[in-house]
């Protein structure tokens, strides 16, 4: 059986926990806690040596990590990847975007206030900046739009769902934001959650 | 015909012209400079809304942006993405971690050195460290490896090298990294460089 070695509180491992459940494909769930060091020992650096969650182990037993390249894999062929070729590359277009300018700006900020206990007052002013110009530029493509790319749910809505819906954990308000508030509550429903 | 928008300095937009080139597709490079906030304008920004470079304009005049994404798109039904899932994948893990973890530092390194004057012993500490260990997770990769992925010439090839083989502008001794040197030098061979 497929295995996902994710922590709980990580938008990135449940991307990949949402995918797995969407496709129906069985799992079984191995809790890492990053806060406790737990994806930095010997034993979980020879399945990723990256030293990040989440990591799979798939069904033949060889392991892939980094969340997009894992939701990519266990997706390939189905309805969440857009079958037409530049539907397919707008989805690739946000899922880069998401790991370069939304998850170190909205993810960030997130876990600056909720794990290392900073004030949303006291973040970096640069970092909130960006994520709030990540914030609007997902609203101002989602205006008239269901899903970010190709028309249905895709992985591109998966993946910059995971963060965006903990974005006021971060300080951020999502009310500012009603395009994205509209998509996240139409992704929760496509995903059952 | 395909048209490049990019700025020659930056490592992501070599990245596509490099495929482009591999590939035989024919390209009009537009020069964009970011110095001087030409990715920034009203016209620019219609072609490109995240106001990044590179972006392109396909041949039936649709754009795109984001490079991972349009090499990914040109280069597809080619030999530079690995036909094997597996492969594959191991191939996305790169280009996804290329993004979030190598071009975060070895590129930032090398801009605030090259392009904001900052003196490499004045550059943030962790900003060196991370870009030291990404340099130290390619060689430990490489060991015994000509590629990263696949065992040939892949985009993960093309995506990683570009900013690596500028390591050295940001600081980085990449004498200390000989299986990485090794590689740059087997990627620059494939891609005539």
């Amino acid at each position: 059986m497929l295995r996902i070695y994710g922590d709980s509180n990580s938008g990135n491992c449940l991307k990949v926990k949402w995918v797995a459940e969407k496709l129906g494909r069985p799992f079984e769930w191995v809790e890492i806690d990053i806060m406790k060091g737990e994806s930095r020992t010997p034993e979980y650096l020879a399945i990723n040596p990256w030293g990040q969650v989440p990591a799979v182990v798939l069904e033949d037993g060889r392991p892939l990590a980094q969340s997009n390249a894992i939701m990519l894999h266990l997706a390939e062929g189905s309805d969440l990847i857009p079958a037409d070729a530049y539907q397919r590359a707008q989805m690739f277009e946000w899922l880069f975007w998401e790991q370069y300018s939304h998850e170190p700006t909205i993810a960030v900020a997130r876990f600056r206030v909720r794990y290392q206990g900073q004030a949303v007052a006291d973040l970096d002013p640069t970092l909130v900046a960006k994520g709030a110009a990540a914030l609007k530029r997902m609203d101002d493509h989602l205006a008239g739009r269901a899903f970010l790319a190709g028309g249905a749910l895709s992985l591109a809505d998966i993946a910059l769902v995971a963060y965006t819906r903990m974005a006021d954990e971060g300080g951020f308000d999502l009310s500012l934001y009603p395009n994205v508030q509209r998509w996240i509550g139409g992704v929760e429903r496509a995903l059952g959650l």
